[in-house]
């Protein structure tokens, strides 16, 4: 199970879990607000229909709104308001993991991941993530050999969380700009020298660095103060099983 | 700044917290729900005026009850009901440190952990947890070391999510137990065979040791397919951060 937001990302993960396990094992959840562009919907609409998969509509109005009653700031701050929306869509989604024992896919490309440019324990929560080792570059590649609806893999990118917000707008550069430094900082291992070599600028390394680490805290566990002999995630570390 | 429950967790964290950054520096917030024991927020504030730490009050009710109405079988589901619950928590914590630029403490304890009796990108979410290395036997005799109020250390550990919940009443053995077989299990790396020698029941063994199997995925960061010759969390790993 996955959420449907009509974009890119999780519309190729969609078409990923169709073919892995079957139309009949899949349900794409779509959680609009209030504010969300009505493409959003249809546009996931019609990758229920042509994946043939299961789908259900959950409303987070309500409750974002709710919360947003405790404190009306809430609404005025976009970084509020976006990392509220992103986790209320996390907790929707794991619920419905529960109800129907089903893994959440996680749906965060390589390139998000690396910037930060996602939630924590909102967008960034899955059990398990299909695209998180393709740069956003290679999630439109892959859309194409997919076959995936023209419509989703032409959109501009966005969280869509108000009108006219864009990813590429807000980050200040193009995924791919950012992908091909991404691709020789991190996977080909060039310092900062050798990416100058070949043509990148010392600001824009500089910039993308900077995002980098200043969110590695999104991509680890939380850091437990170490007291004891063996520490979970210091020296009880496992990938996956424990005892395995 | 940490979410005060009352419980002997979240008291012994804001102690520390008061101790290490002084008391103007940490903020406690208390999150009841309708149901909420009446005990909880007023134990809470007996450690905000003991402490002179500063604290806010969000009722998450009107948000919870509203994700409800989607699906009204939440409310009837504990398990379900309570991840919710936890969750909403975490937005809330969250929502406040960008708020105020503070960091959110964890209160989940290595039993807690280790055992599984927690909720992923609930209660288990934090920046740094003071007490994830100390178990819940410890915790108790650090609470006394402290001088944290009795009335929290005496009442039974519970989540407080219905009437009469507890802890020990949930698992299905005392935290005492439970510590001690996690200690040799865990700490000494004593295998099945050693600890059956020093007394321990096969039967509890197999408990234990499959609670923390099955748990392993609440301690993890969520899992990306490998499809590149550098994966996060698989060759991109880093405790703290990346490039220092």
């Amino acid at each position: 199970m996955l959420g449907l937001s009509g974009g890119i990302d999780s519309t190729v993960a969609a078409y990923l879990a169709a073919i892995a396990l079957g139309p009949k094992n899949v349900l794409g959840i779509m959680m609009p607000y209030k504010s969300s562009s009505a493409d959003s919907v249809s546009d996931a609409l019609t990758v229920v229909k042509d994946l043939k998969i299961k789908s259900m509509l959950v409303n987070l109005t309500g409750s974002v709104d709710a919360l947003a009653e405790n404190d009306p700031d809430i609404l005025k701050n976009k970084v509020r308001f976006g990392n509220i929306m992103a986790r209320m869509r996390m907790i929707c989604l794991y619920d419905q993991s529960n109800e129907h024992k089903a893994l959440v896919l996680g749906t965060g490309n390589k390139t998000e991941i690396l910037l930060g440019y996602s939630t924590l324990y909102g967008d960034s929560a899955s059990a398990i993530n299909p695209l998180g080792d393709l740069y956003k570059t290679q999630v439109w590649q892959l859309a194409e050999l997919l076959g995936c609806p023209k419509q989703i893999i032409k959109k501009k990118p966005s969280a869509d969380l108000w009108t006219g917000q864009t990813d590429e707008g807000e980050l200040g550069f193009t995924y791919r700009e950012a992908d091909e430094l991404l691709y020789y900082m991190i996977d080909q291992r060039y310092n900062d020298e050798e990416l100058v070599d070949i043509g990148f600028k010392p600001a824009f390394i500089k910039t993308i660095r900077a995002k980098i680490r200043f969110n590695q805290f999104k991509r680890v566990p939380p850091i437990i103060a170490k007291v004891s002999n063996r520490t979970i995630n210091v020296d009880f570390r496992y990938n996956r099983d424990w005892g395995s």
